[in-house]
């Protein structure tokens, strides 16, 4: 055994990022993964930009490390064989809307009549119950309802951010619940159920700012790209990007001060203490924008490296594909997509020394593993023959 | 047995955000977290931002389901005392600065030395090894070098979320890849060393955009609050605030319409596909918002939730306070802050049905459980007493 979780079995009913996202780090630990896709056209994110001759970028990435089995959960074969492979998993995970599993009668009641020791576990937008669990999620709509977006941006242009953190931050929970209950099980627990929801997720990434309105009874601010508590603590102009420099506290303050030449900064009634640099933030900023609107963001960052004062560049992604602490980290992986070529993909960054994660699985076909599921869950060639004339695989 | 982690000893030597937020996962979910802090003043978060009478809120929310033993680390009977922990712990979890644990005399080395099986993690902005492993990490600045600023906000100015997502991301990575080795020592495998890092983190999450630069060599735009592929999907000014609505495809689209009293729009050439509704999307947007200005948001979601358009109130953290999906979900605890009282904070999103986290236990006082924590070691009274005079504890 060289992989954290070999030997467990996971059957996926999830499509699209959040729980494709929860699966594929778990398959990456060595999960096996059987990814329930429906018959003909497999999961939307199939046809998803960015596509290439047809092919999806972003289903290739978020669904390595998994197997596909596409099945009619409408018809009762197709459902038999849901229950056939539950009956042989460990854990099965699924993010449709409340209820559609129970309706299909695959829902936990119905998993665990056939495998009572199952750990079922459903993420959706708003959870399994509760006023709004049957609101149709996107991840604009829980990140503007979960507090992320009115805590973001300017005073009067609040910013949802550009990736769907919602839902990825919620594939990783829901992963973190998945394990947990996984632990209770080996030592000697049952299964059961496991909800996780994409508002609850963001809800408790809201760090201190739901304390400071229950304690203080204080409405935040939005800072922009400034801090609640620190100045200069912002993203500065250069000649040919953008470079966020954190001082977090008086002696980098002054170590920045010392490196743009101005130590009369230092001793300016202005800008001498943290609180007054704060109260001066405005006039501040524009004093460090002039100074680092001289340089590229490059050769600025390295003067400030130098200095030790925190900062960093502004990366697109075409920099990331060339960034050497993303290339050290091997957070870039090839994968081949067949009859198109390989591309790099974003490593997994669950870094363990003796079982890392294994990423050279690349994503399946739709179907692909049809017959090998089948065959290990006791189905005869004949009958698999069958199955296919009557299109249910 | 009622907690999924029940009997798992975790000794935590954690501060500031990304690290508490992984052990405060853990600990709700029923592993003892035994906090180790600075001796004298502890946690820097124990005084940061919102403090009432000179109690954290920030600290009170991230610490709860922890006791405290405050070291001093650079003498021996206080590093000697961390050994005799990590010697009877499964889990070791830490973000200092790399390099900073093995000069304690207490990094992976040391501590498999006492206990060959633990499983020890260490959490860092850029990882333990690499180019940039030894830079200062704020969360504003890897949340800018790893790429997410440059995909969140205007083109002409990227934004940079309030929340620092980059911490709590981390965190949760973190603890999903401390239970993934958990699971494998508890099937037979032995201790690892674990090394999560906020670049990589937030590297993985970033959606489709690296397959779109790797695949199609494309430079993704920022949006504002806008959607690579769909329109309309906005944020949109009422008389009150904002709200999102998300219309995805086609049947939305027409929904929206009908609801506006603006079936025109259906059959406009300029809106009637979405390709021409995102060509013209500023247009599109314009309309909308002159709609949506005559209404308060509550108002303007429940017409929106009646004719099933996907949207959502901007809620700000008091809105959060008294939101009843959020009450539903028991996502709002009270908590007991000593001699201040009883304050709100989030509960835990990770709802498993047989073994729920326990959020009842309070953040510990500084060094509040050092006596039990010794005891439970084999220290004798005498040997505690002469610590306390000694001053190690």
């Amino acid at each position: 055994m060289t992989k954290a979780l070999e030997g467990i079995r996971i059957l996926d009913f999830t499509r699209a990022y959040s729980g494709p996202y929860c699966t594929m780090l778990l398959g990456d630990l060595g999960a096996e993964v059987i990814k329930v896709e429906r018959a003909g056209s497999g999961d939307d994110t199939r046809t998803l930009f960015p596509v290439k001759d047809g092919e999806s970028g972003y289903f290739a990435y978020l669904n390595r490390s998994k197997k596909s089995i596409a099945l009619d959960l409408k018809t009762g074969s197709g459902k038999k064989i849901a229950l056939d492979i539950a009956a042989k998993s460990d854990i099965l995970v699924e993010n449709f809307s409340p209820g559609t599993m129970s309706r299909l009668g695959l829902g936990y009641e119905d998993i665990k009549a056939v495998n009572p020791d199952i750990v079922y576990a459903s993420l959706s937008g708003f959870g399994q119950y509760g006023p709004y669990s049957k609101k149709p999620a996107y991840d604009g709509v829980i990140s503007t309802m979960a507090g992320l977006v009115s805590l973001s941006g300017f005073p009067e242009q609040p910013v949802r951010p550009g990736p769907a953190i919602a839902d990825s931050a919620t594939g990783v929970h829901c992963a973190l619940a998945v394990l947990a209950a996984l632990c209770f099980k080996l030592r000697g627990g049952s299964g059961q159920y496991v909800d996780v929801a994409m508002m609850d997720t963001i809800f408790s990434m809201l760090e201190g700012f739901i304390p400071m309105a229950s304690m203080l009874d204080m409405l935040p601010e939005r800072f922009g790209n400034g801090n609640a508590s620190s100045a200069p603590y912002n993203m500065y102009r250069t000649n040919d990007g953008f470079v966020a420099i954190a001082t977090a506290n008086e002696s980098l303050f002054r170590r920045l001060a010392q490196l743009m030449e101005r130590e009369d900064l230092i001793e300016n009634p202005k800008f001498c203490q943290n609180y007054l640099r704060k109260q001066n933030v405005d006039e501040l900023d524009q004093i460090i924008s002039r100074w680092t609107a001289q340089y590229d963001s490059d050769t600025l960052v390295s003067m400030l490296d130098d200095a030790k004062v925190p900062a960093g560049k502004m990366n697109t992604v075409f920099d990331l594909l060339e960034d050497p602490q993303i290339k050290a980290r091997n957070m870039l992986i090839n994968q081949e997509i067949p009859g198109l070529g390989t591309f790099v993909f974003p490593g997994n960054p669950l870094k363990l020394s003796l079982t890392p994660p294994d990423t050279s699985q690349r994503a399946p076909g739709l179907n692909e593993h049809a017959e090998e599921i089948l065959i290990e869950c006791g189905y005869k060639t004949e009958m698999i023959e069958r199955l296919k004339k009557d299109g249910v695989i």
